[in-house]
């Protein structure tokens, strides 16, 4: 089966969330530039949650580009990685309501575990479905940068119980480290 | 008339149903751990619901992939059923705040059972569009699963009113039984 | 220039405006049978604008199935058509608050109205752009249909400042006259 | 690669900003006419910001059906402008509570610069990814009247500081100038 309305149907999900997470910037409580203050901390959260769904995007959109099939497990696959994408709204919101809280940055680490690893076991099933001596299989190669993104989010999920702030620092980290575009799979 | 439009305008329709859910995931009231505690039932109606709404994407897709033609009538059909859909978000939040209540549960049930209806009539006239010979109609075949599915919503809901937990375990077998992708559609 | 991209955004809108008219069905008061009592008036409403919405879906999905180009008029042709159709769910609303009252019914047929007459300037241009001797011109013909509507809606509009429940008589009975398909251009 | 994806995300997320800013039409106090009149002014900024994110569309659908190539660069200056267009209902809410006061309507301009930037960002990277003798290169020219509302805008957040009408006048002005569609790329 072609791949197309799957990426039809991932793009229209990613979108809503993307967007709908605008819905927790209320606006200010007051009129003058210092209302804004308070909800700068909103809003570094939501720049952060925007680039790990556009990071997804992308990955996703290189992904897809490069496989040509995906069978009824890969559709279930996809939609496990877009559950854990869709709660990203949820612990992005409980983290604004409570800034450097071990519970909150740990949650949010393990959604971002969670969406990883239901991105990794996607990226093997789509293998599986192209063969391994596929275009999508050269590309995603060793798959490093997704190998270490899992470790720095168990790293980061521990290192919250002890200093929130360490954890949020090295989500922030990854995020960087993905926005530099994916050579392998874009070639 | 063909499926592009048709598939395009569904993707869309069903991928906000399936993120919307997610809005009644309100941010937990309070900063540790044990606030996630309440929570908990919301999260697991969540992802019944999830998988519901991923599953009539997933057997949607598959039929309209076989489909080649649909009427105005078949327009008409798949609003129909998107019409159903579109009330799970009303009904989980209803159920949300009532674990194990009569009625809310039992109107689940009947949301579910006229999603299925829905989705048999689509099934029929896409099959009458495409003629009795047609890829579609040989796929479709006598969709055993969606007539037990039928026959379970019904017995859920009259179960709900005796013991809403019962009505409950019916949904998610029926969820899990439909998660095993169709291998005769798929074909 | 194509009408693709036209088409995709354009359900992308309309999907969305159709759905999130469901937040406005509130999870009842209360867990019994009974509590769903008060909100069927708020349940009906959204039957109606549900269909409304469905409607210009399908007619927009037969215009522009007939139309091969489409120039800037009427890119902003159709964002005007958008726009009136966005405010479906806030006239929804209000009216969901006020039963069978004035103004709030007025404002319903206006906005309907404000819609069919952007929906015929949109048909006027895309005709234009696809010349007389078009398809499009050919199914689009005279549009009886948008002509008995805005006629209907503008007689709404006076009734309901006499009594509000006879324009909504009207608007349903529009509605009931839309869902039969549009042979005319579907052939 | 390819743009047909760059473009169905992009429309997707359009589609989203464009509806949800009507969430903050919320239904009057009051079932009456004179009951509209407070909510005129959310009503009007709806209407601009409506404009605008049309516009933005309008380019946008323009400028990428020009373009035939987009690199891993152009996909991150596309996420750049969404997530500027993403703040515009945000902006727009505190607009609407606080209506002309100096900050809200600074801000809302600065968002304006910033999309406008984005914008101009995303040309020079596709222009730069489909070469300077590209059709799109010759479309999108000296780009006079982006480089003017870029200008307008700045001096726009200037003035709000000592008149925010004289602001908001000027971002209308800019909105009027846009709607006039771009002959230039059309062509």
């Amino acid at each position: 089966m072609g791949t197309g309305r799957l990426e039809a149907f991932s793009d229209g999900v990613i979108a809503i969330i993307i967007t709908i997470m605008v819905l927790e910037l209320k606006a200010p409580q007051g009129s003058g530039f210092d209302a804004l203050l308070p909800i700068l901390p909103v809003f570094l959260s939501y720049v952060l949650s925007f680039m790990y769904i556009g990071i997804y995007w992308n990955n996703h959109h290189h992904m897809l580009h490069a496989a040509e099939h995906v069978s009824g497990a890969g559709l279930w696959a996809n939609l496990h990685l877009l559950f854990w994408l869709s709660l990203i709204p949820f612990v992005t919101a409980w983290m604004d309501e409570n800034h450097s809280v071990a519970a909150p940055a740990a949650l949010y680490g393990v959604v971002l575990l969670m969406a990883a690893l239901a991105y990794f076991i996607l990226g093997r099933i789509l293998i599986r479905d192209n063969g391994p001596e596929s275009e999508l299989a050269k590309a995603f190669g060793k798959d490093i940068k997704g190998r270490i993104s899992i470790v720095c989010y168990a790293v980061g999920i521990a290192l919250s119980l002890w200093h929130a702030w360490l954890a949020l620092t090295i989500y922030v980290s990854v995020a960087i480290m993905w926005v530099i575009p994916d050579r392998r799979i874009e070639k």
